[in-house]
């Protein structure tokens, strides 16, 4: 698929939270906080998902108005309408086509490779995608681990088709689902399953819950695997890819694509200990944040991978 | 784009609810329901989304495989996974790709749209979308008008890239999203807007609220305008379209494509009067049942075409 990722814009709340502030909500100390996740800081959001979205969105596009609109994000604004609309109002724009694409923190790869394919086929020429995410406000203190683990934030990214002087393109998309750990992370309520309504709805049916753990296990192996997967069916050998953005799932899963996949550190985007897992934004917020710092320039391999509630994998190399 | 559609299925709930049933929850007579809403009765799902869903999609792939699942879906099971993850689980599949397309009652549309640019561009071969709805849990009987429409259902088809020697495709599509109508129809709780943890949330946040008179003035005159775009676009006359699929909004909506549009009574397939309206699986219900009753068949031109919370509209024109 020849296409290229003409602009990326971040929105990056101004509170910090640290370790330290939260330690005694969560009920350890800072040491094991950071052990534990690899986060030191997060960002807390003090405005909802479509402004934060907005703003990320507005600076993707420099000036220049999208035909289409996705929403890539793991948890809404509402349940109805979709949060794409909201972004649309906020941005000040009407008549634009917008809907989501919800894959949980797989949202954005699923999304950047489903415009690459509605581009190809000529349905739209200037697609924004943005992801958006306040994992804050649904942590679960009594769970330690995931609740240190969540931050704040928005990254957005304005695709369209390569000139045909332009080498820009996405090389490889692959995807999995296995509905064997769709209990391993959740969020139980907001649905029809678990209603506000219903009697025996608790309050933490309402709040992120992770099984750490289980989830590396079956990840770490599907992963790798995947990974292998992508560079015999690209043809290319691992030091010919330039850059690795991991899904910011934790310290440790980051950690597993230097000592298992084999990657050198520096090539390995880690945001995760400033930010946390800001869900389905991490991935388009490293992405933008190695783009905007000039790590990442054009005709660079980028690995975006990772893993996602589901339980997913879902990885796509791109030419940036 | 060439595909077509291989397969449909459906999941009627056994559980019937006459307007005369409701009409005390209501608090208005059944004349005056079935007048203003054009739903003599509704089925009630005593099955969760998924469950329903994974009937619907068992019976559109005839013991096949798919190689991508979509959830299209207005309302999902759970925030986190989304729908698709459980329709796989419930349908005894692993390792597929699934993810959600929402734009509430419009996500069907959008999906299969979206479905057709992945088969064109060769990402899969094998796309089943399902469309499962619950509307009954989001009733607010304070709010009698669009407590009377809503009803539960479930439909799923199955859609492949067309065969040379097949004329299946998609002609043309169209969606458009106007923000200044995103409170005309909302379920405000669900996500970080309203979360279940604020003192402020309300139980009514957590239902379905709408005002269909004022979506009605937009959308018949945004409809009727995409309607002759489509045809000018096509180069088709009216009398060509052999079926229109209306989103089955209301009794008055449906009625306009006829009084209005200038369509045939015969040629708009009406389900609303027995299912009410089953938001995002209205659509793929009246496709699946026109296409299982010997309605359409191969090779008619039909029209998919609606509006939904956002405020949107979108069509899409197929030849079956």
């Amino acid at each position: 698929m020849k296409f290229r990722i003409s602009g990326t814009g971040l929105y990056i709340p101004p509170k910090v939270e640290t370790s330290a502030d939260i330690s005694t909500l969560i009920g350890e100390s800072e040491d094991w906080i950071i052990e534990k996740s690899g986060v030191r800081e997060r960002r807390v959001s003090e405005i909802d998902v479509d402004e934060m979205g907005a703003v990320a969105g507005k600076k993707a596009l420099h000036d220049r108005q999208p035909d289409l609109i996705i929403n890539a994000s793991g948890v809404p604004k509402q349940t109805i309408p979709d949060t794409s609309v909201f972004y649309q109002k906020e941005m000040g724009f009407k008549g634009i086509p917008s809907f989501t694409i919800h894959s949980t923190c797989l949202s954005f790869i699923t999304a950047l490779h489903t415009a690459g394919s509605l581009l190809q086929s000529n349905a739209y020429s200037k697609i924004l995608i943005i992801s958006s995410e306040r994992g804050t406000r649904g942590r679960n203190f009594n769970e330690p681990e995931s609740a240190s683990l969540l931050g704040d934030g928005a990254a957005a990214v304005l695709v369209e088709p390569s000139p045909n002087s332009n080498q820009s393109e996405m090389l490889y998309f692959n995807m999995k689902t296995w509905p064997s750990g769709a209990h391993l992370t959740e969020v139980r309520g907001g649905g029809t399953s678990k209603h506000p309504q219903d009697k025996d709805t608790t309050y933490e049916d309402n709040l992120f819950t992770m099984d750490g753990p289980s989830i590396y296990k079956i990840a770490r192996k599907q992963v790798y695997k995947m990974m292998i997967k992508t560079l015999k069916e690209t043809g290319l050998e691992k030091g010919q890819i330039d850059w690795v953005i991991p899904h910011q799932a934790s310290g440790k899963a980051i950690e597993a694509y230097i000592s298992s996949g084999g990657f050198e550190k520096e090539k390995v985007i880690n945001i995760l200990p400033q930010f946390g897992n800001c869900v389905a934004a991490s991935v388009p917020m490293a992405l933008s944040i190695a783009i905007q710092d000039n790590r990442i320039k054009r005709g660079d391999l980028v690995l975006l991978i990772g893993t996602g509630a589901g339980l997913s994998a879902a990885c796509c190399l791109i030419r940036y």
